[in-house]
């Protein structure tokens, strides 16, 4: 997959610009506040239908204007065209996206259609935040994959909701007995059991292959020094480990768990037992001593481990999609090189000719001559972006 | 105030080290996760007798080791010396701090004493996080300058905890009259009204003042395309504004209020007026045009903002206060340089020398050339940080 070119009219500061996109490496660049940012914002809003930044529509209306239009030409493996564009009206409050000027009717029933890959700042929060970041990372990346995983969770999270809707419903009330409130919980916990188990079977499966992508891209960054492990903490099962997954102890332990805490659930009128309370811990090997990322890392190693994370979500994707005709993903790299040191910043650039399409910002043009060792003259274009219009093309 | 020498025993990466700084400019450089971090972290446990980042004690203790110990001597401007020492010891879950080899009693007596200001990554949740952060970065800066204000601040503190847990008590166990829990209430009210009111007023005074030492900093970083402010917005009072402050109106407001909330405070169970929930927003104003920084800022305006806070808390705390002795403060700067163009590299580079006794960490030794041109050779000393040891010194 790959973005041909871009449409942007008063979206954030941009009035009205439109870019020709290489089909390999893109450099944006330019100084702080000018709005590199914002058109990777763009682009992740075409693909994700929403911005990976989680700004609100509102947000991203031009100042003193009432709407916004974005719009871009998607190119797949099979050569075909597909032109989607995101428009947004502050006064009636409304969205739409079209796919070849047909308005979506359903907007999730568009997600994964155009894979991306996105590394920004804020990502420093995977490694740094709650499980629950984590947790709606790798979902994102399995949902991206598979639309079978992505109906799951919704259907998973309508469960819980549900049930969580009873439950307060109840604390706050008070209007069913013991006996009544367990009947009527009790169809829930089944429900939520069996598509429980299907999250918790695909994330384990999603962890162990996903651990060789990690491993592999770890090494090429820091050599032998180091090495990354992802484990999988289904909330379920404490003692977890990945290569014995066995559906019916699973089950078991599931309906243990369930049972336990029904009388804690009914206190605090919440449903607290079930994978969306599931964790990703990262530990990395150093010098032989083992360590969490979360509390020992170093900010240089946080950002290591999130690129190598990042680049193995790419290669993940590209390999794993089910729909092939989609092709390889496009990746976003917003202030890749911050905080690394010279060595892995030059390791992280060798890396990069592998990739698909991709989109870079940097405030420093020094990177450039870098990039240029390591791809053709037609394969990298330049953009300078001056508050909000583009300068200069190379 | 400059820090003369530090020895780190055990702690972190760092077996046995010792460290002789300058007392103008210390450039600490290294690779990614070699302990250039850890060595700010260890200087401001001695200054503040707590990690900036939070570490807990037994993170900080060499793997394979059960205790640590860091030291240091600091000379303030009347030229006389502090040893100050900090140890910790896992098996007893022990730590204590000494001066002059005298064990402290209260450690928090000795806060302000080694005034600080530190610069890091983490900062970034000051423009993008929660009301809490904003309130306690100005709190410690605030406290720094006076122990008044520190007091004020426990005291009130003590008191928000007392009226907690008395409402979280009775709203658990319903063990009160509604006529008796408001005659155990209104006594705290009428503290945390007491005491509230300093809190409010002198943080007004505060932000008044303050802002004068941001336009200037932010000026000289960025010209006049930007302005910045801060706007002070106590929870008891929206409309407020600095400058018509006003001790009986905010009095009136404040026992208003508190009524006002009385019974959802009961309803809740805990206390839900006053200055523990006061708020700083932050604005900029660009070509002409307003905007929140929290939510328009980009990555590299967030950073400009908090490079100008900090450089603008260094001299506030330098100018205001009240022990004299003191001298100026020691200004912390972790990865200064991330996520700036090279025009604001350069203009906050200029503005270095003016500042007292600083340490800076960066991968980068391509700055060196940069620093060299503001700082004469013998006020400048650079390390090399390896694996938890200095390779050399310049």
């Amino acid at each position: 997959m790959t973005l041909e070119n871009l449409l942007l009219v008063n979206f954030k500061n941009y009035k009205d610009s439109s870019f020709n996109f290489n089909s390999r490496f893109n450099f944006i660049y330019g100084d702080n506040g000018n709005g590199k940012t914002n058109l990777l914002e763009a682009i992740s809003m075409l693909c994700y239908t929403k911005s990976f930044l989680q700004s609100s529509e509102i947000e991203c209306v031009k100042y003193g204007e009432s709407e916004f239009e974005v719009s871009g030409s998607f190119r797949n493996s099979l050569n075909s065209s597909q032109k989607v564009a995101y428009r947004y009206s502050a006064d009636e409050n409304r969205k739409s996206v079209s796919v070849n000027n047909e308005v979506l009717g359903r907007l999730s029933s568009f997600f994964g259609e155009l894979p991306l890959v996105v590394l920004a700042p804020g990502d420093l929060k995977l490694t740094q935040g709650t499980p629950g970041d984590r947790r709606r990372n790798f979902d994102i990346i399995i949902s991206l994959m598979s639309h079978l995983y992505f109906d799951d969770l919704k259907n998973y999270t309508r469960i819980v909701k549900q049930k969580n809707s009873l439950l307060r419903d109840n604390l706050l009330t008070k209007k069913y007995s013991n006996s009544k409130l367990i009947d009527l919980v009790e169809p829930w916990n089944t429900e939520l059991i069996d598509a429980g188990i299907k999250l918790i079977q695909r994330r384990a499966g999603f962890t162990t292959e996903f651990q060789e992508y990690m491993n592999i891209n770890f090494h090429d960054i820091v050599g032998d020094r180091y090495q990354p492990i992802i484990s999988y903490k289904p909330d379920i099962y404490e003692g977890f480990n990945n290569g014995t997954f066995d559906v019916i102890n699973i089950r078991n332990r599931f309906e243990n768990k369930i049972t336990e805490f029904y009388p804690l659930e009914v206190k605090r009128g919440m449903s607290l037992v079930g994978p969306h309370r599931d964790n990703y811990v990262f530990t990395m090997l150093k010098n032989g001593n083992s360590f969490d990322v979360r509390t020992f890392a170093s900010q240089g190693e946080h950002k290591t481990f999130i690129v190598a994370l990042k680049f193995s979500e790419y290669e993940y994707l590209k390999n794993k999609t089910e729909s092939e005709y989609k092709g390889e993903p496009i990746l976003l790299l917003d202030d890749l090189y911050s905080e690394l040191d010279r060595s892995r910043k030059e390791k992280i650039t060798n890396l990069l000719p592998k990739l698909n399409q991709v989109f870079l910002t940097t405030t420093d043009t020094g990177y450039l001559e870098l990039l240029k060792q390591n791809f053709k003259e037609d394969e990298l274009s330049s953009f300078n972006i001056i508050n909000g219009t583009q300068k200069a093309a190379g």
